[in-house]
Order: C-alpha cells, then sequence, then structure tokens
C-alpha cells in the first residue's frame, strides 16, 4: 500500500479530535442533557453543511455550528439565545484531540501531512494551536477556500490543487462515513477509523441517544465506495506504511 | 395568502404518507426491533439523497431506500439478505396516507392539485394507486426526472416546467424540515404540517429513538427558509385558500 504515496491527509472531527469532547460543556450549561444535546447537534451540524450544499446557499461552518445548536436548543425548549448559543458553541475551537492522533502523526514525519476539514479557517487555526499540533502538518486546509463542503468533489479536490499530487498518491483517512464515501469515490486511497461503531455486541432493541448517534454515523455507509483498509487506532498507520527508507 | 396560486403541491412521504406505517412490516420481520429499525432506516434513506447528490453519483430513491435498509440491518447485526432488504423495503410501496390527505385534497379540486417526491416514478404510481388517490393529482411528479433530490433547485424547477407556473404560483405543503426549507428558498409559498414535533411538552433527558427522530427531524429548521405558515393538519390548509368563487 506505501508505493507512490506522497501525502497523509486526515478530517478533522470526529477522526483527530474528538468532537464527543464538546459534552462537558454541553453539561455544565444544560445539567441532564450533556449527552443528549451532544448528539442532536452534531448529526444536524452535518445536515446543515449537506442541506445548504444541496441549496447552494453556503454558510461556513463556524455559522452553521451555531445554526444547528440553536436547532437543539430550540427543540428541547431550552434557552437558545445568541450569546447562550455563541459561548457554547465556542467549544468546537477547543477540542481534546484522540490520544492515538499525535502518535500517528509523529510516526509520518517523512511525509507530507495534511488536515482537509470542513471547518472554517479560524476554527481550525484554534484546534490545532490549542492541541499543539501546530507542527505535526505541512497544511491545514479548510473547504472554505473552495466554500464547497465534503463529500463535494470540490472539497477534496484543495489537496490535489496544494501539494500538485494526484488523488491516487494521497491516503486519506478517517472516521465518518460520508466523508469516507467521498474522499473514496473522488480517488484518494482510503483508512477509514472505526471509532466507535463495529463493536461486535449485541445491539439493545431500544436504544439511548448515544447509540443511536453510533449507529447512524459510526458504522460504514452501504454506499459503492468504502474504506480501503479499516483500522481502530490511528496509531496503526504509520506501521501500515513504514519502509526501511521512510 | 390565496390571490395568484395556481397550483397545489405536496410532498409524499411523511406529508401526505405516513413512513411510520412501514414499522408493523419490520416489526413482523424483525420482533422488538421495530421502532428503532423504522427511525435509523429513514433517517439514512434521506442521507443517502443527500449524500450521493453531493458526490454528484445519483441513484434512485428506490436503490437507495434499500441501501439504507441494508445499512440499517447490519448496523444491528440483523439478516440482510439482498431478497429480505427487497420484501421489507417493498412496504414503501403501500404507506398508508394520513387521515387528513384525503380531505385537505377534495377541498382543494378546483385547484391544480400534485405530489413533487423524491420517489422513484414505479414507487409513487403504486403509492397513489394503492391508496385510491388516483383521481386526485393532475400530475404525481418524481425528481428521478431531474436526477435531483429535494433540496436541490433542479427538483423544484419540475413544477414550473410541467404547469407553466412561476414557483411564486405555487403553495408547496412538506412536513420535511429539508424540504421547506429548499422549497421556501427555491420561492415557493410554503405550508408546514407539524406532524410531530412542535408539541409544547418537556422534552425528557434521555429520548428513545423515536423521540430523537422527531428532534431531528421533526421541527422547523433554523436555516434562513422557514414557512409561510404552520398548521397542524392538511384539513386546514383547504379553509385557509377558500373563496366565494371556489
Amino acid at each position: 500500500m506505501r508505493q507512490g504515496i506522497k501525502a497523509f491527509v486526515f478530517d478533522a472531527y470526529g477522526t483527530l479530535y474528538d468532537i464527543g469532547s464538546v459534552e462537558q460543556t454541553v453539561e455544565a450549561a444544560f445539567p441532564g442533557y450533556g449527552s443528549l444535546i451532544t448528539a442532536v447537534w452534531r448529526m444536524k451540524q452535518l445536515e446543515y453543511t449537506w442541506l445548504t450544499s444541496m441549496m447552494g446557499k453556503y454558510e461556513d461552518f463556524w455559522v452553521l455550528t451555531k445554526r444547528a445548536l440553536d436547532y437543539t436548543l430550540r427543540s428541547l425548549h431550552l434557552d437558545a439565545t445568541a450569546h447562550r448559543v455563541e459561548c457554547i458553541a465556542a467549544a468546537y475551537f477547543h477540542l481534546r484531540p484522540y490520544d492515538d492522533a499525535r502518535h500517528c502523526l509523529d510516526g509520518l514525519i517523512a511525509h507530507k501531512r495534511a488536515i482537509l476539514s470542513n471547518g472554517s479557517p479560524a476554527m481550525l487555526a484554534e484546534l490545532v494551536k490549542f492541541s499543539g499540533f501546530d507542527q505535526c502538518f505541512d497544511r491545514v486546509l479548510s473547504v472554505d477556500t473552495k466554500q464547497a463542503f465534503k463529500p463535494a468533489p470540490d472539497a477534496y479536490a484543495l489537496v490535489g490543487e496544494t501539494f500538485g499530487v494526484r488523488p491516487n498518491e494521497v491516503v486519506f483517512v478517517s472516521s465518518n462515513g460520508f466523508d469516507i464515501c467521498g474522499a473514496k469515490s473522488f480517488g484518494f486511497t482510503v483508512i477509514r477509523v472505526a471509532r466507535s461503531g463495529d463493536r461486535d455486541k449485541a445491539m439493545r432493541r431500544r436504544v439511548d441517544e448515544r447509540a443511536l448517534f453510533d449507529l447512524l454515523r459510526g458504522r460504514a455507509e452501504t454506499l459503492n465506495y468504502t474504506a480501503d483498509l479499516t483500522v481502530r487506532s490511528l496509531a496503526e498507520i504509520p506501521h501500515i506504511f513504514e519502509s526501511p527508507g521512510a
């Protein structure tokens, strides 16, 4: 798998950074609702990227993140003043990286490394800085440059335009089903990180919101474009590509 | 609101027809899982229309309906043979109309009436026939003609191309948030039917899959395009537009 690979490109939200880490902020603001708000908010946030894209009404990820939280709070009849929404949504600037992220990025130091994310440039700049990953990436790419969210081909095209590489020279890493389909359909070699789903346990017949989120967004999609490889931890990735010369 | 209206156009799934009516079929096939499978299946079905649209990889609604069910069953570690999926998905051909649908359509008999749906032509033909609504519509329009799912503008454009009317001469009726946004953004006068959400009850802090579905898909979206009017029953609509000459 290692031949001809010129860049490793990572999704940010849910792949390098744990979106679940906003739950603490949410729970502090609305005791008892942390898990529910976090799940609905994330689902709506992605829906809004897809819907505004289809409608041809692009708005950046920060705006849509706030809109999705606003929706979530209103649906639950909770306080959704603009100030409240702004303060809670700011948790997206300081997400916790997954434990395996640093190890993976360090292990790939011999290669070009980048983020390609739906996040706005300001969100990504702060995220990378706050987590101390400034030195880990050659480039941090926001789809905002193209005003096209993943899984639109225009979003993935940013990688080739930035590094001058062909799709088949890129390894793209994501835990998000929609992103895996989009990247594979575009022509990247794709590694899926199974963050939550695929656990071989019997599902209960009635589930809570966290289990439902996993059910809906944690599994490999049954569209035509599937990952080339699935790993359980980012830490596995450098080993796959390591070679005597690296 | 009645001035200059030349056509009443209805969404099918969730607006005229109760998608929840597949639950009986699902429950019979997988006892205990009826509610969970039905909720995940519907959410994934719509996601797949949005994702394939963004990827530029259109597949018709019947194919995506089966893919979404396949995903749901696999995620729950249940039997997902192609035959099983095909048999269960066929429930979408025979959905139960809501009780208020007939009354509304009869009340608008003096006007042009149509369906504009994501459903494939075969799905819609059978749906309308089975429910005995054959005589209720001047046209049953499938977005498959344009290979563009709602909320893409191309899908809504089918109405004007069919009836020779401008967007502001159309009243569009839907219970689906994404559809309401899309139709409003396109320029229709939009009536939202509040089928499930908006109940003024305290939400529990932990919810089951049915409540979560309502939370995610039953409320008015917080995007820029909101309905002109919200009703609780389709039966209210003829009264709104009734005039001495009608």
